[in-house]
């Protein structure tokens, strides 16, 4: 698809194909007055001031600001059922201890593939209409062989039919089946799924939750290595619920990404920093079950990238809306506008694999992007809970405007 | 306008023209298979089963939930310039003072009238799109006699032109202008504002910041007595910041609504009892400061109706969404969905004077409703900052729909 963007009064991008730490966490290249021209799809220029002339379709962001289409890397969003009573059980003050998980487990075993690709359509067309145009979907609410590949072939036609890039992850170590043996549970994740998966190129990524009551790090261990020994990517949900050591085995793999990090140790930042792993920050827990937040400024003095995401899904995260967890992390992780915009954008791409493709607004690069009615990026956290979102581009095409005003009369 | 919704899989709704306090709080009637007939915008019946023949424009709800549209009794949604940057200091910490009043009044003295309507009708549609049908709008960024003139002006065009029902308050005693002394300008919103409000007919309310560093009970009293002799009913912006007996002064004088009220006394809630007037609780302001939330459980606890509201304004509370004010009631106040559902509506008309207009379902009111895409009204606190409207229906017309899915192809 061709496209002309022009009249964007404020075009806010972080620029490159790496992740950035420490410093380069804030770093936006700021263009006033500019326009962005796509041609078959991708980035041809970001230009300023008058813009060229164009026979293809246009769209007039009236002054708007324009930044990257949103990258959301850790989602679960993809499942069946909701968990509405655990929800309501937990505001008035149970504690979260992860155990709902096998409540969705259940419900996604008896749901047929097409069921659940139907009931996530319309929750990933809301989030895009909040604005995010990549979205990461973890499996692991099937936790048999058969289940686990019924969610990511479900995750593989929601990315062919609907207007949002999709990075699929294996989680099939999410947690324990209650009918089989653990240690059973653990070979057949990586004798059976592990090999299907990678062989049959359902998932880029594997995931393990590593944590307090779920898999041990020598476990996450025998795991993890057998996925990067069939070629896929790694990843670990790190040290949510307590402090096990899960950031040092994502740094002594070299993992792509640590998410959660809730309780990660000092040594634990540290090596995250010497190894180059991400960390995915998730607020809307802490926000969820109030307690402490990640510890972002942390991470970011030590140089380690911070990427920021939803974790949606129906248990510790009924929240899709990345625009709410950017402002979670101004007002409560002490994240600058520009540092969370680029941990939602370029961070967040790199998290999942596609620095190279999305992130951030410059020639080569997928042509997905927001004009928010903004007059400035700062305003996206600042205004909570609205969608200020006029117009939503993948790919060069329009996927989303805002409706007109309706008359009265 | 006629209209029949059918295909209601759960219809939810509070019944009755008065405010709900105490155990009446809670109480919603259910009623499963449902459909609404609206007559000349106005409810004809709420009905089971079977739905009649009927020769006018329908809308299927295919087994959605429907709720009355949402009632906002408490905003100051009209206003010029944003307040990001006192946002991001904020964030950093620095107390809130409600000094920042001063800086959105200069930028309100300076706008022409069609700039304030311009300005506010974007986000007055973001609203709608988020389940309000019925807001309550306060002047009271001007702070003369003109200027607040105009915001008055302003919100009555704005409820002419959009598809809201809006409610105009006089909120002359919002701070105290810096040009003239106390004492001067206090006669003049008694002796000059008042009168040509009231007279003029462009406000239903009056209402009065009384807390430490605004007007003092005394004054307030002065102020909300000249307006009740004028006509206008009366309000109290009460013991926000720090408990003044303002809640007393509300009982003293059987205000319709005493509102905020984070440091209300014992005594303060108990007079609230006793006199009938309504608690507009706006937990956006405690969310975003990171501060204790309005004591919910002990009002309803002691007879008083609660209503909730958003305080949309461009400091205290840059929260547009009473669905998120929802979630936040559930979340940290203890209330429960079907208790934050009746203050979000029927309870919250009837702060605003409109408790037998709308806040319902049931014949006779204004046809205002949102279908949600969602099984039960309880998923409306749950899934945090989703949009799950679906549509829209104010005076029997439907006023928004969500966009349907677009395809990739
Ligand atoms: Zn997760
Ligand atoms: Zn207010």
């Amino acid at each position: 698809m061709d496209l002309l963007v022009y009249g964007i009064g404020e075009l806010a991008t972080p620029v490159g194909r790496e992740p950035k730490g420490g410093a380069g966490q804030g770093e936006l290249t700021l263009v006033r007055d500019a326009y962005v021209l796509v041609q078959d799809g991708r980035i041809a220029e970001v230009g300023e001031g008058r813009w060229p002339r164009f026979a293809g379709p246009t769209l007039d962001a009236e002054g708007r600001t324009v930044t990257p289409g949103l990258v959301d890397p850790h989602t679960h969003a993809v499942f069946a059922g909701n968990r509405v009573q655990e929800f309501l059980a937990r505001a008035k003050g149970e504690r979260y201890t992860g155990g709902g998980i096998l409540t969705t487990v259940q419900a996604v075993r008896e749901a047929p593939e097409g069921e659940l690709v139907r009931l996530a359509r319309p929750r990933l067309m809301r989030v895009l209409e909040l604005g995010t145009t990549t979205v990461e979907i973890k499996s692991g609410y099937g936790l048999t062989l058969e289940a686990e590949l019924k969610l990511l072939r479900a995750i593989r036609r929601l990315g062919e039919e609907l207007p949002l890039t999709v990075v699929p992850t294996f989680l099939g170590a999410h947690a324990f089946p209650p009918e089989i043996p653990r240690e059973e549970y653990i070979r057949r994740v990586v004798e059976e799924m592990i090999p299907t998966v990678a062989g049959d190129g359902l998932a880029r990524f594997c995931d393990v939750f590593c944590d307090q009551g779920f898999y041990t790090v020598v476990e996450a261990r025998t795991i993890l290595r057998a996925a990067r020994a069939a070629g896929l990517g790694v990843k670990v949900h790190a040290d949510e619920l307590s402090g096990v050591g899960a950031a040092e085995l994502a740094a002594e793999l070299a993992a792509t990404s640590a998410e959660h990090l809730l309780h990660v140790s000092e040594e634990g930042i540290a090596s995250l920093a010497r190894s180059g792993t991400i960390a995915v920050l998730l607020p809307a827990t802490a926000f969820l079950l109030d307690e402490p937040y990640p510890p972002a400024r942390k991470l970011i003095g030590a140089g380690v990238p911070v990427a920021l995401g939803t974790d949606f899904n129906p248990g510790s995260s009924p929240v899709a809306s990345l625009p709410l967890i950017l402002s979670l992390a101004v007002l409560r992780m002490g994240m600058s506008p520009a540092e969370a915009l680029v941990a939602a954008t370029l961070n967040a791409a790199a998290a999942i694999g596609l620095a190279n493709e999305v992130g951030s607004l410059e020639p080569g690069k997928q042509a997905d992007l927001v004009v928010w009615d903004a007059a400035s990026y700062e305003e996206i956290p600042y205004w909570i809970g609205q969608n200020l979102g006029q117009a939503v581009v993948a790919r060069g095409r329009v996927v989303w405007r805002s409706s007109p005003t309706p008359s009265s009369t």
